[in-house]
């Protein structure tokens, strides 16, 4: 099962079945597609959640922020926390109230993050962050140093107890007035906005922003 | 203060205060504009975080789900959650590494939520809802029976304890090679795909489809 993750009693999936996969390649998609997900812990038996931009690296999520956060302190600290990414594609309109829902691709992952120490692995890591968000950015500024490294928490969570649902579908053909069918939704990237001080154009993947689109 | 919320322990922001706000204005535009949020609680002493609709209803938000969702069952019997709604308003692209943020508007609450009874009572509440997703849309649709009322879970959480962070900033004006500025982003519904079966057009709140814009 090299493509899937394994089910686990809090990943397994009991109602509305065909919503659920574990295909690892589903999965990534989802988590390479969205920007910034939801991040839940434990903290003075309260349940926290703070939005948190992730990137993937193979079988794991790298999650950063300032070494004040204290959702991150908490995790480095070894508490577990779980972490959701949604994406809405559309709205489904059927001809029934209970036939309504939204297209959406939703990936979860349950675990326990690992902080990263030393200043070059969190500059991997770093970068690996940067290219999730734009591509040739990194590569275009001035290398970090140590000293704002260490403001940084990195930590990395492995994806392995893991799950996404993805509902695709349409309304039912249902007899009714009421006009059915669905409204695409996307993710929409506008004409940059020049700070001063500028001394070109802005790069290809500046003027053309684009996310990675697994929707079908 | 009758226009904001009074801050918490848990709500008031220690770091980067000029980004916090407890208006009650500002932080009904971010619930209002989001479609879905992320509803977090713990669930056998681990946090859990599922997407969930929402809708505003005054000074509380609704949410809805099956009776058989675990999470609004927990709910029901009085264990405490958190709700973000983040929207990701742009990037900001500086000349240095840590000069690169989001543009963003995201609203938390803390609180118990409690379950609604009664069929006129979950219809009248999940009208509200419907209308927070898509105008006119409720109202077209064959009045929902009791028996499906008696499948949904309706709950009520309190705004009261609850902060919104936003960040409409640009990059400084720093010196260096790197393009500096602002990438916009938005939300974008095509074009309805219509189902088979349908007696006349798309409505207009489906062929227009549009969310209340809070951006500045």
């Amino acid at each position: 099962m090299d493509d899937a993750y394994e089910p686990s009693p809090r990943t397994r999936v009991v109602r509305k079945k065909k919503r659920a996969t574990y295909s690892k390649a589903q999965i990534h998609a989802i988590f390479d597609e969205a920007l910034i997900g939801a991040l839940a812990a434990v903290i003075d038996g309260e349940p926290q959640v703070q939005p948190m931009i992730h990137a993937r690296m193979d079988d794991a999520l790298i999650l950063h922020g300032s070494s004040a956060n204290r959702m991150l302190s908490h995790l480095a600290q070894g508490a577990r926390c779980t972490f959701n990414v949604t994406l809405v594609d559309g709205l489904v309109l059927g001809r029934s109230v209970p036939d309504h829902t939204f297209r959406y691709r939703s990936a979860t992952v349950y675990g326990a993050a690992q902080p990263v120490a030393g200043a070059a692995e969190k500059r991997r890591l770093m970068k690996i962050v940067f290219d999730h968000i734009i591509a040739a950015r990194w590569e275009s500024l001035p290398p970090v140093d140590e000293d704002y490294l260490a403001t940084v928490q990195v930590l990395v969570l492995p994806l392995d107890e893991c799950v996404a649902k993805i509902n695709m579908d349409g309304p039912e053909d249902l007899p009714g007035d009421a006009w059915a069918g669905i409204i695409p939704f996307s993710f929409a990237a506008g004409a940059p906005m020049a700070a001063p001080g500028n001394r070109g154009d802005a790069p290809g993947a500046v003027a053309r922003y684009k996310r990675p689109q697994g929707a079908s």
